[in-house]
């Protein structure tokens, strides 16, 4: 049973609170894989892959059955200051879009075998703009990262988040240059496409609300508050979510990362149950997971969000697994172990 | 219908005679991917294969749904002077673990929705040894290039093509310094993991093969004749053949893109109708892939062979055309186009 929580501190505490891997299990998926038919090490990162998964799902030989994609939508009151290449009300069109079967991670989820769920928080409330005030009060970052707790699937057994909201490039660039320091034009980039002038005003609007809230925010998640959007306080909340139900999660682009980092702030081991799926072509992601210590499993230059490229890395954890589980052992093969 | 060939010769006409992709499906394919209900190069490389694989399909809106995998295997006289970590009894026995579903390749077919059909070559009468004379003659070698060409299933529409060979990434190793130069140890790693004194030993069988040959061999296909082995040849005949049939091509590592430079050496023009599917941990794959003009979709440590890393990259493809495809355009979702 997930548990719950009313506000910020008590959700602090269930961060604080969540399990680790099953050591038992890493081990025994360890011992597995030194037996399976092929040289060692030959399999690369899916032995290491597999091996992670299985400690976190408590087996030696894991299967993934029960992939999740949830696509979470919010709108940004710092949209009106032309931060983006598309206007605002693009945000409910692509929620449209994602219930009919039509956008990219319709798609990808559905080639993955992964159920998809689409959450739409509030678009007709836009947050408030960070340059002039926060973008969300505790109630309201509250609210939203209860509603990405509650979306899991806790029968689930795999987890990607993605999300869409115009100008959410630019929240998750403050909510980096809040983090990491540097200055705004460090982590902020062209999100959708803005032409050179739009990433001039998104670099200042990113300064702005930084100098604003930077030296009250009190830990990550009050960053995230103050800086940050619905749909990115969502993803927060269904990361932690899966690490309460011990389920593993494959992390996106920028502002799926940016989501987690307010995490891995405020509590150091809260991305342990996650991998990197890609490394997106908007500019600051490298550098972001650099900062939360992942390797990516792809490059394949997406810049699209929604979860594209973690679905698409859903296929490569499902191989590590399939492998693993799969694979006959020398001895059952007959095969001569060198 | 595959045309059919006799000698060396009638096979370097076929390469030579080969078809290029459809220009229109390629302009439709391109117009038709800018206007997804997705910002302008948002799905970064996929978009670039969706495009190339519906051009060598003749089609603007392309589908995948016979994948074919195809493992070759064949053993070496080479391998007796200790080139391997593994006894040439290995090649067998991993044939009965591929026709039993036990290996890698096998769990990894599966998961990408790919037959897979396993050819072995004549494994009791190995290759003769590089270093002493000719490893094939030619009506050995265009037998072998027969078996791979009479391989690919004329109803697939996307092809990957492993092998299993004991001995067989130094005589990748010996066809890739002839062709390309360098010293031998450019070319000669680990494989399935030789130490420090096997790596010795490779070095110096490759090099004394390249002496002996090098000077004297006509072409990339004479080169193959002379350094490589049956399951090399029949990768190269496989590919072709698709080629012949216009059937997209994923390459996987070290051994088979050796296969494919045999072919590109001898027809320039030979490997546009292939990606490569991931660089190996095979230390003379990245530059090989370099030689080839290939730029890998997948990096993540693999050096098993069978053709694991190519259809891995199966997965990436399929996104690929599954988003080009399946996507609805700005028009049909109602979405603002920025």
């Amino acid at each position: 049973m997930l548990p719950d929580f009313k506000d910020m501190d008590g959700f602090r505490a269930l961060l604080g609170a969540a399990p680790g891997p099953v050591a038992l299990a890493v081990e025994g998926a360890r011992a597995r894989n030194g037996q399976l038919t092929k040289p060692p090490g030959a399999l690369g990162r899916l032995e290491d892959l597999a091996i992670w998964y299985g400690g976190w799902r408590g087996s030696d030989r894991p299967a993934i059955n029960a992939a999740q994609v949830i696509v979470f939508a919010g709108n940004h009151g710092v949209a009106a200051q032309g931060v983006s290449a598309f206007p605002a009300e693009v945000t409910a069109q692509m929620v449209l879009n994602f219930q009919a079967g039509g956008a990219a991670i319709n798609q990808l989820a559905t080639l993955a075998g992964a159920r998809m769920d689409v959450v739409a928080l509030e678009l007709d409330r836009p947050t408030g703009d960070f340059t002039t005030g926060v973008a969300m009060d505790e109630q309201d970052c509250v609210a939203a990262l209860k509603c990405g707790w509650d979306a899991v699937d806790p029968a689930g057994d795999l987890l990607v988040v993605g999300e869409m909201g115009i100008g959410n490039t630019t929240a998750a660039a403050a909510i980096c240059t809040a983090l990491y320091g540097g200055g705004a034009a460090d982590w902020t980039g062209r999100g959708t496409g803005v032409d050179d002038a739009g990433l001039d005003i998104k670099t200042r609007v990113v300064a702005q609300g930084v100098v604003r809230h930077s030296v009250d925010a009190r830990d990550g998640l009050d960053i995230l508050a103050r800086l940050g959007g619905r749909e990115i306080a969502a993803m927060a909340g269904a990361i932690a979510a899966a690490r309460a139900l011990s389920i593993p999660v494959i992390l996106d682009g920028f502002i799926c990362c940016a989501a987690a980092a307010c995490l891995q702030r405020t509590e150091g081991m809260a991305l342990d149950h996650t991998v990197a799926g890609h490394q997106s072509a908007e500019r600051a992601h490298a550098a972001l997971l650099a900062k939360l210590g992942k390797e990516p499993l792809l490059s394949l230059g997406l810049r699209l969000g929604e979860g594209s490229g973690a679905a698409l890395a859903i296929h490569i954890l499902k191989a590590a697994v399939a492998c693993h589980s799969g694979m006959a052992t020398f001895a059952e093969a007959g095969v001569t172990d060198g």
